[in-house]
């Protein structure tokens, strides 16, 4: 209930125009997918959340139908343990392919179906795979967490996932920023870790256009 | 938050002695992973959890941590598309094998491991799946959804899901029965529909017996 009413007081402190996700990463069958895109678009206002894939398409496609909110697929998840059953290799199509880049070209094909709402999740934590998945999705949204507190790179992460225009790869600095300070210093700590993190992001994005 | 509120009540309707599963379909990343266990477990009092799979077996872990509390993992879905992703056919230790197959014996080693609190999701709308299921996993509770309004059959649900014993079939019937009447009529029409449909898996339990 705390928490709750912790994320209804953050949310109300970001402007408007701040796109705000939620990292909600659902995925359940139909009937429930509705309830939960009914509370996370409607009830609590995020512009997109997070969704996970193994129930199926089916069950992402009440999300869908919000079409102006956006849907993140997980497709490589930046923990240790990802390669479990996303390594995988699986028989798709003739080919033999890991099964995260069978769910990047599922959401591609899904994506051109839709309104073009959908994007994919993939940790800075695996930068040849970030890497494979822009390939395989030129033109989708990348979140990339694992920067920060999971050590990925945020240099790979903007560089290699970055589009063609340097755009769409939403980069996500999440513990090392909120977890900078204590309360009463919070303010100026979590602005001295943003601070630079913008900027070397700046920085990435240049120098990706004159490679 | 109206939602969190009835889950409270309802939670605190149900006496203590009657095991209580959270459809909660959770998967995420260790140190989320490790909030919502919490959440689950010690803020709401949940007995047991559901689980997906795909962001591996260490965002699991924090879940196995309460030692006297059930993990379900989602093995075999019971929507339409459940075959997107679980059907495919998988190069896993020198076997061709469906990915839902290696979420089951990779879950049945992992249990070995853990105090045996692990168990998995198997939709009653895949008999041939499920029977499939029970034999790599002869020692796992198996929650069936899919009877009542996903229209699979109690019979064989309970038939094919039970382990030697005739037991360690958790077979849920969810929305033909909370569904089942208006605000007036609901306890009556309620019953009314439980009534058979717990009768209905007494008689399937012994017909097993003796087959």
């Amino acid at each position: 209930m705390d928490g709750w009413e912790g994320l209804r007081r953050t949310l109300a402190a970001i402007p408007r125009d701040i796109p705000v996700i939620a990292d909600a990463k659902r995925g359940d069958i139909g009937s429930t997918s509705e309830a939960y895109a009914r509370a996370l678009f409607e009830e609590l206002g995020f512009d997109a959340t997070t969704l996970t894939p193994y129930v199926g398409l089916d069950g992402l496609e009440p999300f869908l139908r919000y079409h102006d909110r956006g849907l993140l697929v997980l497709c490589k998840t930046s923990n240790p343990g990802s390669g479990d059953f996303q390594d995988l290799v699986v028989d798709w199509r003739g080919q033999r392919t890991p099964l995260y880049q069978v769910v990047a070209q599922r959401v591609v094909e899904w994506n051109r179906k839709g309104s073009g709402q959908c994007g994919l999740v993939v940790g800075a934590t695996y930068p040849s795979q970030l890497k494979q998945i822009r390939a395989l999705a030129p033109d989708l949204p990348i979140l990339i967490p694992g920067v920060g507190a999971q050590s990925g790179s945020l240099e790979e992460a903007v560089r290699l996932g970055a589009d063609q225009s340097g755009d769409l790869a939403i980069v996500n600095v999440s513990r090392a920023i909120i977890y900078a300070g204590s309360e009463a210093d919070w303010p100026a700590a979590a602005r001295a870790e943003a601070q630079p993190t913008v900027e070397a992001m700046r920085r990435s994005r240049p120098a990706r256009a004159e490679s």
